[in-house]
Parts: structure tokens; C-alpha cells; sequence
């Protein structure tokens, strides 16, 4: 890993329900990023194409054919062009981004973070394991594939997605794994969680002796018109991020940011984690294995199992 | 996938026990489908050379030497002139046909559905898994590799025959493998069975999210001739024929059609599968992979197993 | 199991929302069908305290508040003062129930079915395992010891709920256990399923080879009045009921009822599972295991293991 | 074993389609079997309460409602009063006991033979694997669990229906686990197998290194007459009965006897199996497991498999 | 559980290593509490007699035979004189109690919470599970019994101290058994972690759906002058408090209290908790314990383990 | 083994708190040692880069941000360039060694013993079970895995570090795995333990019928010096070692040595364990496992358990 390390969270709002406009947006903070030195650059939940505002605010009743077959058709299948420029700018950067965005894999759609690179490569990929309330009419659920760090030149990374900062058995399965670099996402722009996702980060840092790279959307004027005039639309505001780069000891080391479009940056430095562990290392000499243990399944989560090979 | 398609369902009478007249007139048909826009089209159960009636209205003691003699006879080899002839016929159509015949190999006959493609090549083969009733007295059974769907330029194709439609492993199977357009086939002719093909083929397009081609035949007055006046032969009456296509949600897009040979026409609109997969993916979101899982042996099932290779 | 019996499926409103006066309609309805002759009867999904037609038609972030914590408040815990006077009342009509509920258990409320015998005890308790659509905001999900079927002197009896019916392996791990009455719910009023229910019950007892008891509830003014006006509450009209009780070869031997609060009664004669099964028996003679098997998980799904026991 | 040991074959005809009735007459020839000084007694295939002629001469149509539903009937549960009868029987007569019967289980029946053993308890039963022709529209299929030898202080015990004598593999699963008497049974009555169960039974006692005690029914005028005048009723004929006793070397040591009910009886003298096996051990010296081998799956064939334990 | 309770924060000081006068503090203050309207209420961790600060601050060499041997002097055995007092306010003030205090058991000391009922009696005793830093030269370690929630008719009842919050699976085993009231104690005095015992107990309560109640001590001039003036002796300040009851959506309802000892009050509306749960549950709706379970080990760690029961 | 053998305890100060001019010292010793006969050499406890005195006489709240990091610093990894810096010179010296170091494995420090082989391989890793007072601040703990004895040409092997030497059970799981040669290793310099070392030597010797090769570190003034002046850094003084080499019956054939850099050296004769064993063979002929016996759970103490396999 290295000692120094500039790192970036890009609080943005999509090119709503544009898959290619928002993958070039992506692209272009990827370049920017770059330019500003950092090797890492965290996007919002769902910036690709945004976040399904509607199922929060609209009636299930009206939106699923307008809203969410809108989603369904701009979506992003993994391989697919789009996923292949966000590769490409990438690799143009040379950094490592996390981007989030919807996924599309047979009928089904995911909240997926999908980690990319500095070869273009993608690193990885991993679904959000429980969509939250409304978010369940729209997202399926990932499986034990989807609670994996990966170790990269920069540290070793892992992510969550929003409400999965709840559970503290996900976020123990990647602590447990030796993380180091933890990207957060929330979409933004819903105005009870800034509180929530204050403690949450911060918290998350301490218990885990990482750096937490949090990337929130903000909404904007343009998505709320989008979303029309029913329903609970006219309870939604503009703005509602709250990016931040928070160290090993809960403290802000950018932002956190509650309105901007804006690309924030700092520097890590990776000596915060080993002072941070000399008094808890919480799956080190704080744990208590013969006590309390995890079990992980990393079984896919296949519907049909074969016996013997196609013909 | 297409986003749209159109397809065609054949509800025909085999010119009875005469495997080659009935193989130009599925080829005379596929002409007629491929002319119309189909790109698709779907021959009643065993129309090639037609369906053992005599098995189900007259006894086996006086049939095995007249009707099971003349259909082993009749019964096509693959390959063989019989399947060349529908292969040509595919490709001049410039369409995909899933044909049904009885097929010979070795002594054994089965139930078996040929699929073809428009370059004239043959795509698939599928077995009956278990023969019903007094059709066990006539034909094989299938195998795990008789499970499978077919990826095509048009979607993902897979097929049943008959009462196999009763058996919710069977259809799973193939509804797990990400089945878009399913062709049922019955014999057609066989009087109780018109409500159950009607609430199977519906409810498999629910189920299944995908669209199904119902192929049945029709029982003609010259077939019932053909099997002279004893045992139950008066209990037999023209028609009987369900052929339909049927819509994701159930809704009949052609169809259903009792009594005439017709060829069945339909537009697919592949937009109404993402619709209903928005409320149900049965192998995805609305899936418990974690609760029960379906296991399918592709092994095929040899008498004789070899360990070593032949020299 | 007896060779005739009278059972009753009960189309009926809830008090909406209201658990005490609905379990008591419900125990009214018991004493009715009991002496009506009939040994069980069926309730609608989630009868008690009534379905959350707030989460199709209204808002998220306008019901939460409202709709959702009545539900929560109302909703039945197993045992509670509400399930004994659901026993007493099967108790004093002899008879057995299947009782739809929201029940609460924890934090997280169920779509479950509750099944009494005659002596006043509680057989079972099932979970529907994936709720639909809007239903994933407001209830969990369960596991594999929700697809259980219970031996009865009436016969072997089992449930499923609503949109479980298209899912091909929740169906078969029943009727793998011999199934023979098969109690379905639904909660009506939902316009555009009704063909649906048809196609799912009359092909449900077709694979099965078992009669299928579906009572679902009715939509009324009052209920269309309580949810208010907002959203696209005025898309929802009285009735949408479906209630039916259907025979092994699909034909209905009560109902449907689309619109009426309405006991339907019917005899069954179990001597038509015995006919349906000499020609298709789906766990038996027409069943492959060798090609195909379910897999049936019935771990509880419990997220704390111990090991060794409290003090 | 004992050295020297009497065995009886029962040729009898059933009181076709009675249950009750056969079981009785076939306790009245245990007793006679018995007081003979036989210590085993093997009786005809499906025996109780008889063979389905119907399905060869009668045509399906018309014989599912009658024949069938009678059958299904008067078909034997295990265990049930029928098999407490035969027990009681076998233990009276202090003698082993191969009866062959109609099983019914769930809603499939099976061609069964029930193995008794002279303390009045079952030692096993085993389900013919596969009907034949005709016969394939009123039984299902037995698993590897039928291809098994009992151990008895008379000797290794096996047995086989019918034309599963047709089948190498399935009689040598019998021989290489050591029989030493193996009971064939068939209907008897069909014209044209008397001389298939000839070379049947005889080859077999040579290839088996074993005695082979063979028990047939004889065909009736009074079941002529039950099955009516239509189909080919008219080409069956009394008699066609072929129950024999053979020894290792192939010879006669009873019957056969064709047309009479009988009670034959022979001394089996068991120096004889080693006078046959110096010269040929089929599973022993002569064979050859490093070049081939029969591979025996006894997994019972389950559509349902369980895990975790039900609650 | 009570739908609306008051509970009570005791921010103080004990008599620095003085157990009886501290035990009186305890009492007087359960009073004070009692007959505010409290039915709950929290002390400092190891507030009897007092937080070993010269552990942190003096060097090991120079305290052993001072401090350590004070402080093991005025631990607490559990019963004991102390206990039965602590026992006896908690009855006369009708409250339940958690008492934070030294507790000695043979020659170990631990780091205890002492959980008293209204009735006089002890509820259950916890010990911390990993002492931190300079605290593993004073105290041992706890096992799998001391993560248990208690059932009261408050609501049920867990608690953990200091950096366990640090430890998502500690916090998780609690969650797990249904916790409603949390009580979190810490020190006071030490400088630096006020900002993490903000996200920690604001954390919680989000992640478990739970009320907090945060007691912590706070540093007095009459302590700091106890320590004398070696080592960083200079680097303590009065005050370090930060006492406070935080409800499921991580707001305050008192506090929190930087200085001053203090008894924070709060009445908690257990409406709040199901308004949590209905997006939120944790252990329920929320979970995936069919990916992630945590496994607790609730085996005393005995040193010598018997096998036979003595005699 | 042989019979004979010429072993060596290397008592030495450390370059203090300097990896890799430490492990430069350690790899001129083994040169030495191997220059003198030696197959065996055993190091000093925590010998690179020395062992945190500042724990025992300065106070935690000054440590933390200088010794403290330092040491993490400075600490080893396992493999890293200093373990095969130690192993070449272990080959090039022909010797065994066991290497006291502080591990560093992700956020923790480890109390480590490091085996070293003759063909430059790493025979086994140990880590202390439990750190002594002060040291709790530094290290973490072992677990089953480090209760193990190495067989080597020279003979059983096993070690334990300072005051695991108080505890019965640690060292009978290494008596009762056959050891013979014992690696004892303690810090130095602290002026108390002088005493208990030289009991605890030489009754290992006498309990395991082993002999026991006792390395300690010797206390100097320039690590005095580099302490400072704070807290009771006046109490320590220079020398401190105990190093010696000790026989089966509890006599020294080395040492011990109070004060100077010293290679001890011994010829080990084996006959010496057969005497005693005669009278005592404590896990042999003086043992009762019918009456006593020891588990050790050897399994890892891993706070995250998969299963299933990563993909």
C-alpha cells in the first residue's frame, strides 16, 4: 500500500435517466479527477442513471410504466459499450474509480458498484444485498459474492451501498477482510438521512481503522421537474448530499458537502490506520474469535444447480 | 433479442402414417410461414407422420402388428433425406422451426421436438421425458439434456411437449435458463384435454415471463378411418385442435383456434416481457435460490459407461 | 383422508384495519361455515387486519407515517389474545381454518397463513417467502419451513400466497409432499389479476392433481374511502374478487365470485385425485428424479447461531 | 443355508380384482405350502389382486373409468390389514414368502413383490423398474433400491418381474451380490411368452449359478369373462401358465406346467451351486471388474430432497 | 414493553477508589432518580470506586504497588455486602439499574455492569470483553455469556462498555436477540474520544432500531489530584463527560453533557422504534442471514472442564 | 535424533527499536554458533527490534505516538526481507534457530518465536498466548495453532516465551507431544524475574524430561538512554539475563549467565532423558488419561468463516 494516497469523492447529480449522457459525465470526472492527482474517484449510488426517486414519492400504481420501464431500458448490462467507456476513461486517468449504477441481468435490475481499474479493467463488481423500502419494487439482491475486498496497489478496497451501513454483518465481513480504503454511496438527495449518514461514516471509520470515501448524489431542479407533479414530489428539495473523505479516527478530511455538484479531494495517509490500531484492531488483538465469529457464504445464489456439462 | 418478432403457430393434420407426404407439407408450410413474416414456426406434437391414436381408442393386443409396425416405419432417423428436407425448407423460409416428430434410433421411438434454423442447420433436439399414459406403449424417454433452452437471434427458445407441461420441474428448468419464447405442442384431437392446454399455456406465460407458440394438431375425419371402427375409435371426433400464442401475462395474442388448420400469426412485442418481469422474474428477484433450488443431472443417462478413450 | 367433504372459501371484506373486529367477522364466518356443513374453510391474504392497498396506490414518503404504523399496530402476533379467539372459534365450529394475516413478529411484520384444526389448536404458520412488488415495503420474508404441507384427517393439506403461485418451485416443494387440498389467497380487488388467478388456480390443481380452496378478499367503498384520495386511489373500483373451488382436473366446482362478500361451498370427492393420478401423477409415475429434483432448504433463516446454551 | 431345502411355486389364478379374497386364497397356500414342508413359497406376478389384462386387450379410452379405477381400488397399501393377513399367514406356516401384488402409494401404483418371512415380519419388498409396453399406463418405476439381495438362513434371496429378466444388468445386480435362489414371476395367460420365460429361467439358474424358483398365474375363464367383449378380449385363452423350478444347471427340477392351478414343490440340493461354480463364478473367478464393472445407484429417486430438519 | 418510559443518564464521579462511599453515591443517586419518574437508570462505567486513570497516565512500574493494589482492595465480589445495598436502593427506588464497577472474582479484577431490577435483585452481571490498552494490565476478559439481552417488562435490555462499541459483532449479538434500550458506558476524562462516543452511540441506536442510554463519568479536580504528579498526570482536565440518551433515528432526547455531573432524563416512546424498524430491521427484514450469520459461543471458558457429576 | 549435540543460547542486546541492524546482529550469531559446533541457536524474546520497556516504566498516554509507532515501524512481517535476510544466514550456518521478534500481521503486533532451518526454511512461527501485564498494551494473542511441537533431526522441538512458562497446560500440550529440546525465552532486564527463571528452567527440564535452552536480552545503558528520563526509567538498571542451558534432571550444563552479550554453549547428551524417563515419563507411564487429559483446540481463531469459495 502505499503511504500517501490522494483520493476523490465526486458528489454529482445524473444526466437523469440518460444512461450515455451520465456515463459521459462519469467519464469526464474520471479525466478530472486524474488531473487533480488522485488515483481513486468514488461516484454516487446509482448516479448511472440515477437514483428511482419515483419509487419513493410517486404511487407504485402510475409509475411502473413510465418510470420504471424507463429504468429497465436505460440500465447497464455488465459487459456492455457503456460499461467499456467507463473502462476506457479509467485507463485514460489511470486511477481506480467506484462507480454506482444500475444493473440490468436478465428481468432483473441491481443497485451494483462497479469497481474499475487503472488498465481499464474491471475490478469487480457487487450488488447491494437488501434494498431498502421503496427500493425493493426496483432492485433484486446480491448474494455472498457481493461482501469482498480486493486488494489493489492503493490498499485494500471495499464498498457498501447506503442502508447496508446498518447491518454490522456486512460491514464486519469486509472490516474482517483487512479493508482499508472504504467506499461509501447514498443517493442524496433524501432529506432525513444527513444525520444518519454522519454517524454512519464516521463510525464506520473507527470501527474499521480505514478511510471511508463517501460519494453521495445531490438532487437537483431538473430531476425533481422529471419527476412531475403527483404524489409526494413537491416534498423533495434540491441538494441533500453529504460527501465526505473521513480518517481512521472519524474525523472529516473533506467535506462533508450538503449541496454542490463538486469534486472533493484529500490525501491519506496510511499511518493514521496503524495509530488507530495500536489501541483497536477490531479483527485483530480486539476481536474475540473464540466468542463471537462471522460466517460468510460465498455459494452463488443459483436457482438451478446442473449435474454434468451441456452437450 | 428482437424487440419485436413475428411468429406462427401450424395447427395441421399429418397426412397420417405417411412420413414423407407429411414432411412436404410441414416444408409447403414453412414457406407459407416465412412468406407471411414469421420468423418462427411451431408443427403440432408428432405431426411427422402423426400422433398414436390407436394406442389410446384401440388395444394393444391387435395394434402392434398393423399401426406400431407401419409407425416405426415412418418414424424419422436424424439425420436422414426426411430431415434434410425440413432443413432445406427452414432455410429457404429464412426461419426457425421447432417440428414435431416421432423419431426412430436404434429400436426405440420418442417424442421428439426438432428445432431448425434459417441457415438450414439443425439447432436442437428434444425428447419427451415421460410419455403419458398409453404413449408409454409407444415411445422412449428423454434425459437431462432434453432440458435446455436454445439462445437464438430471436431470443432465448426453449420447448415441452404435451402433458410435460404438468410438471413443474420440467417447466422450471427451462424457465431458469432465461426462456423468452416457449413452444408447447399436443396432439390435438383428444377431447378433455382443450381446458387444461388452456389454463397450461396461460399460466406458463405468467410464470415464465415469456411468450408461448401453442402448436396442436387437429384430428380429421380421414384419420379416424385410418383406425378402422373398433375398440373406442367412435369416441374420436374431428377437431380438437387449442393452438394459440399467448402473451407474457397470459393474454392470448392469436388464438385459441378448436377446429381448422390455420396458420396462427402473431407480433411479439418483447417490451411486454420486461414489463412483467418488473413484478415478477421468476429466476431472479422473485427467486429464493437460499430456500429451494432445482437440480438438473445433464448427464446423459448410458447403459454403458467408458473409463478410458478408445484407442 | 375422507372420500367426501364439504369445504367453504370465505370472499369477504376486512374491518379494515381494525384486527379485533376483524378477527371477530372472521369467527363469525367459522360459526357460518361450520354449520353449513363445512369441515374447512379458507380466508383471504392477509385478511386480518386487511391489505396494504396504500403501498400500490399511494406515495411512499406520504404512508409511512399514516398507513404503515396502523398496520404495525393492528398487525397479529402468534400467540396473542387475537389468534386464541380464532381458536375458540374453530374449536366451537369443528372445523379447520386457514386464516390470512399480517403478523408481527419483532420489527417486521409477514404475509402469513394461519392454520387452526378443530380442536382449537394452532397446526401451522406459513410465510409468504417473496412479497410482490409494493408488498416488499411493508413485509419480510420467509423460509423453507413455510413449504410444508400438514397431514390432516381431512387430507394433506398446504398453502401459498397470492404470486408464489408463479413460481414453480415453491409449488412443487408442496405438491412433492402429497398435497391434496390446496388452500389459495389472494387479496383481491387488484383489477388486472383476476385472469391470472384464474389461470394460476385451475392449473395449479391440474399439477397437482388436488382440489385448490382460493378465497380472496373483495375491494369495497369503505376501503377505497379510508385510503383517501390522493395518488391513484381513484383507479382502484369495488369487487376484483375471484374466490373458487376448484377440482383435479381444473373445472370449477365453485365460483368464481367476482364481486359479492360470499361463502362459497363445495363437495369434494376425493375420488377425482385418484382418476387425475392414473393418468398424470407429478411426485410419482410422471415425475423424473433422476433428471430433475428440488432442493428444499428448511434451516431456519436465523441470523445468530449459538453454541452452547444461556445461563 | 441348509444344504437341502424344499421350495414351493404357487400357480394360481387370482379372485381377479378382490383383494380380500386373493389374500385369503393366497393364505390358504402358504398353509398348504407349509404343511408340505416348503419353507419358501413365491407367487405370481401381481397376484393380488391381478394382472391388468385389460390394458393389452381393451383400448385406454374405454377401460381408464372400470378397469383402472377398480384396480386402483382394490390395489395393496404397505402396510395396510392386506399385508398384516399375509404376515400372519407366513408366520403360521413358518415359511418365507414371495407375494407378488398391485402396490398403491400416493397416487401411482406399482408391480410389486413383497418379500415375508416366516416370523410373521416383512423382509423387503421390491418394484418392478420398468412396466412393460401396455403395462407402462398402470404402474410406475422402481429406484436402485429394488435390485436387492436378502440374506436368509435358507440361502442369499433375489427376485425379478417379468421381463426385467430381459435385462443383463439389472439380473446381474441381483448375482453379484450372491443369490442363491432367485424368485421370477410373470402374469401368465399372454400366448406368446411361454417359451421367452423357458430360456428366461433357465439361463438365468445357469448364469446366476442358482436356483430359480418361477411362479406364473393361470388366466381364467371367469377373468375372460370379467373383462367383456370388446377389443381383443377374444384372443386371450385359458391357461398360459409356465411355474417351474430350476436348477443351477439349468434343469427341471418341477413343472413346467402350463394350464393347472398347482402347488409345485422340489428339493433344492445347494451342492449343486458349487458343482457350478467350479467351472463358472459368474461375479467371482470369472469375471473380469478391471475391464467391466456394473455401477448400482441406490439412492432412492427422490423429487423432493430435504435439508435441514422440519421444525 | 412499556409504550412510553422515562430513563435516566447518572453523569458523576465516584469517590475515587472508595467502594462504600461511592456504593452510597449509587443509592442516593437511584433515589434522585426513582422519584424523578425514572424506571431505568445508567451509571459510569467501573464507577465503583472509580476508572483506573493512573494506568493511562502513570507508568506501570511505579503503580502496581500502590494503585492496583488500592483498587483490587476496593473491587466489588458479586454478592456481597455492596451488592445487597446497590440491590436494596434499586428495590426502595422501584428502578432497574446498571451499575458500571470493579468487580473481583478470585484473583482477577473485571471491568462489570451490574444489572439490578426493582425488586431488589440482580438482573445479570456483564463483563467487558476485551479490556483496551493500558487497561489489559488491570482487568480480564469476559465470554460468550456476557453478550445477552435481558428481558424486563421496560423492554429488553443489553449493554456493552467503552471501545466494545468499537466491535460490530458484539453490538450484533445484542441487536440479534431484539434489544430496545442499549446501555453504553464509558470513563469520562479521557479527552480524545468524545467524537467517537458521539457516532458510536448515535450509530447504535440507528443500526439496532434502539434507545441509548449513554452514561459516562465524568474527571474531577479531587481525582486528578489522587493520581499525584508524575507521568502525563498534567495531561488530564476536569469534565470529559458526555452523557446522553439518543433515540432510533440517532437523535438526542438528552443530552449530551460535556461537564457537569448530571442526571439526564428522558422519556422514550417506544412508537419510535417500530416508525425505525418499518425501513430498518436490522435483524429482521433488514438481514441476510442466509449470507452472513454470526455465530456466539455462549460456553463459559472454563479452564477445567468435568466429565461425570461429582458425587 | 542424535545422541549428541552441541546447542546455544545467544544472550544479546538488541540494536533497539532497529530492524535491520538487529537482524544483522542475529545473523553474525548464528555464524558464530555454527563456527562453534552449534546445530541450534535460540534468541533472546522480542529480540528484533527489542522489547517495549517503555510499556513497564513510562506512562501509556507519552508512549503511544513515539514507542508505539516506532515499534510498528520496525516490527517484522512474515516472509519480508529481514525473515530471509535470517534464514539465508540460518543455511549459510548450518543451524536451527529460534528467532524472538515482534510480528506485525495487518493492525497487530505479535510476541513471535521464528524457526528457523538448516536449508534456509521457515520450520514453524509461534506466537505468545498471552501478554504479561504492560505488554497487553502492545501485543496481541495467540491461538491453538501455536501449542506445537517441530520433530527435527536433532529432535522434538518446542518453545514458550517468558511467563507461559507459569501455566501447566501450555507446556504439558508441548511434554505431551514428545518434546526434547525446549526453547525458553525471556526479555531481560527487568530486575524482579531473575529468580523465576531459574526455577522455571529447571523445573521444565525436570517435568518434561527435556532439556531446556534459555535465551534472555540483556538490559544496557544505551537502551536505557533511549528510554529518556520520565516515569520510573531510574529503576531500571543494566544486565538482567538469565540465559543458560539446563538437563533433564534440572542441572545447568551452560550459565546462567547475569550480565554480559554471551554465546552460551552445551553438548546436550540424550541418554540424560532416557534416565529420567525410567522414574517419570509424565505423558507416558506417570500419566492417567483415564483420569486427566488436555484438549487443545488447534483450530485458527479466525473472526470471518467462508463458506463456499471465492469466485
Amino acid at each position: 500500500m502505499s503511504s500517501k494516497l490522494t483520493v476523490a469523492a465526486a458528489q454529482l447529480a445524473p444526466v437523469f435517466l440518460d444512461r450515455d449522457a451520465t456515463v459521459d459525465k462519469a467519464c469526464r470526472t474520471m479525466r478530472e479527477a486524474g488531473a487533480a492527482g488522485a488515483r481513486l474517484v468514488a461516484f454516487p449510488e446509482t448516479f448511472i442513471p440515477g437514483y428511482p426517486y419515483w419509487s419513493l414519492v410517486l404511487d407504485r400504481f402510475s409509475t411502473g410504466r413510465t418510470f420504471d420501464r424507463k429504468l429497465f431500458a436505460e440500465a447497464v448490462e455488465i459487459p456492455s459499450p457503456a460499461t467499456k467507456a467507463l473502462c476506457a476513461a479509467a485507463k485514460a486517468a489511470r486511477l481506480y474509480a467506484v462507480v454506482g449504477l444500475n444493473e440490468r441481468d436478465g428481468g432483473t435490475l441491481y443497485n451494483t458498484q462497479l469497481v474499475l481499474g487503472p488498465e481499464g479493467e474491471i475490478i469487480g463488481r457487487r450488488r447491494k444485498l437488501v434494498p431498502t423500502s421503496h427500493e425493493r419494487m426496483v432492485w433484486g439482491r446480491g448474494d455472498g459474492r457481493d461482501l469482498q475486498v480486493w486488494p489493489t496497489p492503493l490498499g485494500r478496497l471495499g464498498a457498501l451501498i447506503c442502508y447496508e451501513h446498518s447491518n454490522a454483518l456486512y460491514r464486519y465481513a469486509l472490516q474482517s477482510q483487512g479493508e482499508q480504503i472504504h467506499v461509501a454511496n447514498w443517493p442524496g438527495g433524501v432529506p432525513w438521512i444527513s444525520p444518519i449518514i454522519d454517524a454512519a461514516i464516521r463510525h464506520y471509520a473507527f470501527e474499521a481503522q480505514a478511510f471511508v470515501v463517501n460519494a453521495t448524489a445531490v438532487l437537483t431542479d431538473e430531476i425533481i421537474a422529471a419527476l412531475g407533479s403527483g404524489g409526494s414530489v413537491d416534498k423533495l428539495a434540491p441538494g441533500g448530499g453529504y460527501s465526505a473523505i473521513v480518517g481512521p479516527l472519524g474525523q472529516f478530511l473533506a467535506g462533508p458537502e450538503p449541496r454542490e455538484e463538486k469534486l472533493l479531494l484529500a490525501e491519506l495517509d496510511f499511518e493514521r490506520i496503524a495509530d488507530a490500531k495500536l489501541i483497536v484492531d477490531s479483527a485483530g488483538h480486539y476481536a474475540r474469535p473464540d466468542v463471537v465469529r462471522l460466517v460468510l457464504n460465498r455459494h452463488p445464489h443459483a436457482v438451478l444447480e446442473f449435474e454434468g456439462e451441456a452437450t
